[in-house]
């Protein structure tokens, strides 16, 4: 198990890949953002996007499941109280390979003396071109390392 | 079909409600946030949540839903860069219905000249106890009337 004191600011770490399909993005879209250019390629060939394209909330989805399974199963995570910001910057389309990477931007203990602390990250989604497709300022509380 | 125009900051808009089951708060996270207080009753009973809690991101993604139903599906919707914060204030637990209500901050056209303009939004979703379980600052760009 990790904890706070394992994550100094400037820790940078790999969170590995996910290729999302055409079947993967129009389920989405239909359960959550049912907007054309989600759902119906062939609509969304007509629309400025030249194509369908993943909602943005599934790409932040997609890295919070890389976030998962490469950095919070072995750490002794608490809770989020939010996200400080998102940005969607290219479309992501089918067939794209995702890459995560996370940066720690602060590590601050908890004031009142608890056995915790909050890390501010900076969460970041690549595709397979090497172009930055997201970024996201998370905040998280993890446990510290017991005693 | 609304456009830009027909959203005058200061307006708020209601986006109706929601109901969320067990099954949906354990399939979301099994596919987005494997967490065990997302996906397994009985270990979230003894965890600091007393009992299963949704992701914040799904919770995020019916907000989601239910702009699309309440707003999107008439508005003349272009894109989004992004969200500016999000606050996940309540935990969300099996049963609990959300309603959504989304608030105009800000509404600029574009300075460009091009015919759309960006609305900055407050959306928030409330439980069936009327607490506000979710705030979220949403961009949004959309279309002006045509002339």
């Amino acid at each position: 198990m990790l904890y706070f004191e394992d994550f100094p600011a400037g820790l940078v770490i790999a969170l590995g890949s996910r290729t999302v399909s055409e079947a993967e993005i129009i389920e989405f879209a239909r359960q959550f953002d049912p907007q054309y250019f989600h759902t119906d390629p062939e609509a969304a060939r007509r629309s400025i996007w030249g194509g369908l394209v993943a909602s943005g909330w599934h790409t932040t989805c997609l890295y919070m499941r890389l976030l998962v399974d490469g950095h919070l199963r072995e750490v002794d995570s608490i809770a989020s109280p939010g996200v400080d910001e998102i940005r969607w910057l290219k479309p992501v389309r089918p067939g794209d390979r995702l890459e995560g990477r996370l940066t720690v931007l602060e590590a601050t203990p908890s004031k009142s003396g608890a056995r915790r602390g909050t890390l501010k990250q900076l969460g970041q989604l690549f595709n397979q071109n090497g172009e930055l497709v997201m970024t996201l300022r998370a905040i998280s509380i993890i446990g510290r390392r017991p005693a």
